[in-house]
């Protein structure tokens, strides 16, 4: 769940106050999300979510993510709109966080993946890819590949308490090694724009198997555009047993290059942005699970999950792996 | 948070085609209760709440649970109203575990409790006394007075882990010699019925100081009136800092006594069964957190909370410390 900061009915009354949204009739904390603290307020209008970023979020990319969104709609896609108040302003502050309001978006994310569920993500993300081009604002990806070494040594360094020792040699090696490979052989050019990277089931929404939206764009930054569709490979195309799943990928790929045709140099690259996007799930997963605060309400995820997937992508032959006939 | 129970969009879709409540639009678990999985659904026709019942509420309570709140809302109480399926039954299955859709209640539990709220919580707690006078139905109070001690032993055996040498002598002493004065002190008879049995804050609805409704009815049960109006003493009247509010405990009775006038015995009675209500939610507490399962979602309460009040209590001289006037 996530709700890490309380408000108080008062404030938040006064807080609506400053909104032409109608009379709150309920406001009740969502048990979703790990970022930030997310409600659900419905007034005498209808449903709105509003969200309290935690300290994660950096208050300097808020604007960032808020533009990005009003950007996105007005060319059509499917995502939450910031909700400005009486001044014009949509970031406001509540209970000492910065805090907005957006718009309600229908919708439940697919607990069990089909691959009509797949097809519909590759539309939508190179959707969102094409709308993306003309945003004026620039966020370089916090967690790209030069962030990983220095991520990787302070999960070495250890959390109070834990210590490095709770690692096995073999994924302190592997990674170790499998971060060499990564930094020779990252592609140093492809088709670049604003990727959402962070496009996991939880974050996608469907009515009957139908896209209704894409929420969450507190990662969304700078970068290859291929490297969206790599960290959905990983969040997608697996089975709850580990196995690959290449009908998945097929359609996750097909449908996103209906939308917008791959280069050659993007369906070459894929195994690789494979390989780094399950190294940074891995490794902020490492670094959760490492440091999780006792007593938080958050379940770290499972960090070994990825070390699975990145194996797998180490011994792919080429992105005829997804399912691609060349 | 409370949602213990994850449920997919396909077994969502297939439990709602069984009622008449519209189209499924969203489905979100709430980050409020600690004993049932909640979620707030919203249908093309309006809000409304889905619980699936964990497995400290035992099923065979569920008729007693589910009649009571009809009884009450034919009676004029607000309090959600479990909605039954196409068949006429309100008690179903989902996930694996007995569920009920209930009614959506606007309102928001107040955060800081100011006196009013106490003046308006007395006079709900009144009318659903007088409301449930003839439900047929009979459950005993399975945490009264004989449920007791019991409790404590079990907490005293420990946990696997912990062990009873977390508590102080002076907790464990103390408690026992309280049980001694409970079991000998408790009333024999007092005017009964049908009571809440957990009206805490955050089970009390208001919209702008005016309460709105009454929720999570999983402890009624059969017992002394005047219990209910002494666990909310506990509940209602303290302050943050410990300070008993006599300001609020007399509003609380007085509205309470303007629906149902206490009788004398029942005045004379509240010193011990505030101690009796200090003890059990004491003892369930302190259980919950020998017993706080590793990573659990649920933040186990503080258990000295109501060791400080039940403290309280033993010291005082009689019905005038809550504000009586005799």
């Amino acid at each position: 769940m996530a709700v890490y900061t309380d408000v108080t009915d008062e404030e938040l009354e006064s807080f609506v106050a400053d909104y032409d949204i109608g009379d709150v009739l309920s406001c009740k904390g969502i048990a979703e999300g790990v970022e930030n603290s997310n409600f659900l307020l419905v007034t005498d209008r209808g449903q709105y979510i509003l969200t309290l970023y935690e300290k994660r979020v950096h208050e300097a990319d808020l604007p960032f993510f808020l533009g990005l969104l009003e950007h996105l709609a007005e060319r059509g896609i499917a995502c939450p709109q910031p909700i400005p108040g009486r001044d014009g302003h949509a970031l406001r502050r509540l209970a000492g966080r910065p805090a907005v309001i957006v718009t309600f978006l229908s919708g439940m994310w697919p607990r069990r993946i089909v691959p009509r569920h797949c097809a519909a993500l590759g539309r939508a993300m190179a959707r969102l890819h094409l709308a993306g081009r003309d945003f004026p604002l620039h966020r370089p990806n916090a967690l790209g590949p030069e962030a990983w070494r220095p991520l990787f040594e302070r999960c070495l360094a250890g959390a109070p308490g834990a210590g490095s020792d709770m690692l096995s040699p073999d994924l302190k090696d592997g990674v170790a090694r499998e971060l060499d490979v990564l930094e020779t052989a990252w592609p140093a050019d492809l088709p670049s724009g604003v990727i959402h990277a962070d496009l996991f089931p939880d974050n996608v929404f469907f009515h009957h198997e139908a896209l209704t939206g894409l929420i969450d764009f507190y990662f969304a930054c700078n970068d290859f555009l291929a490297y969206d569709l790599a960290i959905c490979l990983n969040a997608w195309c697996f089975e709850p047993d580990g196995a690959f799943n290449v009908t998945k990928a097929r359609l996750l790929i097909r449908d996103y290059g209906a939308e917008r045709p791959l280069e050659p140099a993007e369906i070459a690259a894929l195994p690789i942005l494979a390989r780094g996007s399950a190294m940074r799930f891995l490794l902020t997963r490492l670094y959760d699970w490492l440091n999780h605060p006792e007593g938080a309400f958050v379940r770290p995820k499972d960090p070994m999950e990825y070390w699975r997937k990145l194996r797998f992508h180490q011994r792919v032959e080429g992105p005829g792996a997804y399912g691609l006939t060349s």
